[in-house]
């Protein structure tokens, strides 16, 4: 596989990589599904057992369909969490935090691309999320949007019947793919001196600066 | 932070990751600890939580206490799976599949650098995978090696008291860094249209050569 599409650098994918929850209708081409799924496939795996499996959803009524499921998952979800049962049951201050996945339920359905990752036996999280992030790197690194989202366990039984999915295939993620209405740019996390420890727990970093406080230690 | 230095185009990255197990002793830089530390910090996590915490071990004394800890563990782990004792245990094709993990279970003692990475609440294992990836993709694009290891839970509570790791921290993943003995090179990975599937779980992946068969279809 030809992977010199992927050129942008390692650094400005990783350091540009945001959760993209809202998409242009233009359609994702093939190709690049194909591209970003190949990324994913070179992830490593436990004893490199390749478990995972990817299922590329773009028939417009199957995204569609999917996304009635979604929104419901995502208020079945709020409502265990929450008590939510609709948009009226937010505080402004819920909506700053809620609002962009609560808009992204609504707009699932009409995501150019839904891949939905799975895994078959032995199933482990372990072995699918490393592909899972080098899947939105890549499509990162081509300008497409993605955001990984899971279901509430009340829609699976019909998630499975959608796709034929087996009884034996696990469900993970959805990630919507789409190219971005908004933009891609550099995010804020918290700076290494306070997540990272050197030795001991209570050791910091080298390189951190004077007193600087870790929240955690 | 500037992420100049991680240069290597993505796809170079992630198609030339491998599992590295064997480490020239040259030490790793700190500067490149906090890059590769920094590009782990820029993935997604579940509602941005950023639970995952990274305990930078390069302490030969401790690397070494550390080391012995590991070798117990992988066997503590073989013992249970398998009923091995000791390398007299595996069989000649045993010691295909097992050998350069055995190896590694003898040398983890001797590696420049193991960063273990744990996390606060509420722990997460998909809030601690993709940063982990990241963190070993940057490495990658810096020429340096590192694998995914877990630990026997036999083995949990010295680990703890070794590095004053508080109870409500979780231990999820050590990952040695070092100059591989070795090379970095393509891997092989089964290719996409055996692990993709497209609208339905019986549906073909549109770029399917003819005639091929995807073996869990």
């Amino acid at each position: 596989m030809d992977h010199s599409r992927l050129s942008m650098s390692l650094g400005e994918a990783v350091f540009t990589q945001r959760s993209i929850r809202r998409f242009r209708p233009d359609p994702v081409p093939l190709a690049d599904v194909e591209l970003v799924l190949a990324a994913a496939t070179k992830a490593p795996s436990g004893g490199n057992s390749q478990i995972a499996r990817f299922l590329v959803v773009d028939d417009p009524a199957l995204v569609s369909a999917f996304g009635a499921l979604y929104r419901e998952a995502w208020w079945a979800k709020r409502r265990d969490a929450a008590g939510w049962t609709g948009p009226g049951d937010l505080t402004p201050q819920d909506r700053e935090q809620w609002g962009p996945s609560m808009r992204l339920a609504e707009e699932m359905g009409r995501a150019p691309c839904v891949v939905l990752v799975l895994s078959v036996p032995p199933h482990a999280e372990g072995s699918v999320l490393p592909a899972t992030q080098n899947l939105m790197l890549a499509a990162r690194a081509l300008g497409i949007g993605s955001v990984p989202t899971t279901l509430h366990a009340s829609v699976e039984g019909r998630l499975r019947e959608m796709f034929a999915i087996p009884d034996d295939v696990a469900f993970h993620f959805a990630i919507p793919l789409g190219y971005p209405a908004g933009a891609f740019g550099p995010t804020r996390r918290r700076p290494t001196w306070e997540v990272g420890h050197h030795n001991r727990w209570e050791g910091p970093v080298p390189w951190a600066p004077a007193g600087a406080q870790a929240d955690d230690r």
